[in-house]
């Protein structure tokens, strides 16, 4: 899949702007696994120790390309230490990353636009999936498990309640009073994988 | 907010189809609540019986407008009936909107639809939201509450991760595993308004 360098528009757009039109155009075409380095720089005309400099590696890129405040690695480190109840902290983080200081425009309107995006070309769901998958859901490999996939149930229903539904209560909460709510959810599925215990069963 | 009749199309659409039309746009123009029967009328340029004859209600008109496969109604009716756990029963009735046999195309299509267009019209969620809030969220009217916000944050970031997302075993799970695994998130919400209880107490 060589693709010709695009060479540079005259006069104005710099070169980190380039290199992330292009990752755009790779990751939509190629995917989150197909797309290397390489291919960013070959696509954006630079050289390849560029796009290194400017992004690190290709999840930088990723981040940078979906334009998010933060990036959600974070998320998973924040999940990898220490023990005891971490739902309500990645509750907060989530909402940081589309709200917080270092979001720009609207607040969430970060999450509207990755979800419009997600929704219209199944393309970037998948990057977006195969992103989410190698670097927060499971970063040392192995099978699919309910755990990450009902944690991301919890977090992208905040979202979607919170900043595409406005539904109230959760639109107008603060990120605190969210977490307490929605945190304990998610400590119970990081726990099982599941939520078996409780009101559900029916023996109760 | 009188606006001429469109009058027909020479030929084909039926007058079903143009009430419709119609009605798609007065609900993005005037929301659920700006909407009447009589509006969507003047606007196809029908006589309002005929509205009433082919959908009953504003919320039926609504529910043909979102091409929904079943009326979403039928949940609010759910919820009200007998005691005891049903929030699997939620997620089976909200899967089979969007995959059960009355639904059309792809798996999960309309769901996809939908989140598509409220994300990219903000017009679209209001009217989704107005419709929800006045027809399933609280019937009966009321303060917003926790419970229903928050279950619909289950159902919402279900159908993310399983039409959207594809995450897995989200994705190829039968409709009946997933309920089994949400069902009790959401008996716990409705139960508390929260979920207090459980892992995600500081004194565990």
């Amino acid at each position: 899949m060589v693709t010709p360098p695009l060479g540079r528009r005259p006069g104005k757009r710099d070169t980190r702007t380039e290199i992330v039109a292009a990752a755009r155009e790779a990751f939509r075409t190629d995917g989150y696994d197909g797309t290397t380095m390489r291919s960013v720089a070959r696509r954006a005309g630079v050289d390849p120790s560029l796009v290194h400099h400017y992004f690190g590696d290709k999840a930088g890129l990723f981040v940078a390309v979906m334009d998010l405040a933060h990036d959600p690695r974070r998320v998973s480190e924040q999940l990898a230490l220490g023990a005891g109840p971490k739902g309500a902290g990645l509750v907060l983080a989530f909402l940081d990353i589309w709200e917080g200081p270092a979001s720009t425009g609207e607040p969430g309107s970060g999450f509207v636009a990755m979800v419009q995006a997600a929704s219209s070309a199944p393309e970037v769901a998948t990057a977006l999936r195969e992103f989410l998958t190698e670097r927060v859901w499971r970063p040392e490999g192995g099978a699919p498990s309910w755990g990450p996939a009902l944690v991301s149930v919890q977090l992208a229903g905040v979202g979607w309640a919170r900043y595409i539904m406005r539904v109230e209560p959760i639109a107008s909460a603060s990120p605190e009073e969210v977490a307490a709510l929605v945190g304990p959810t998610i400590d119970r599925y990081m726990a099982g994988g599941q939520a078996s215990e409780g009101a559900g069963n029916a023996t109760e």
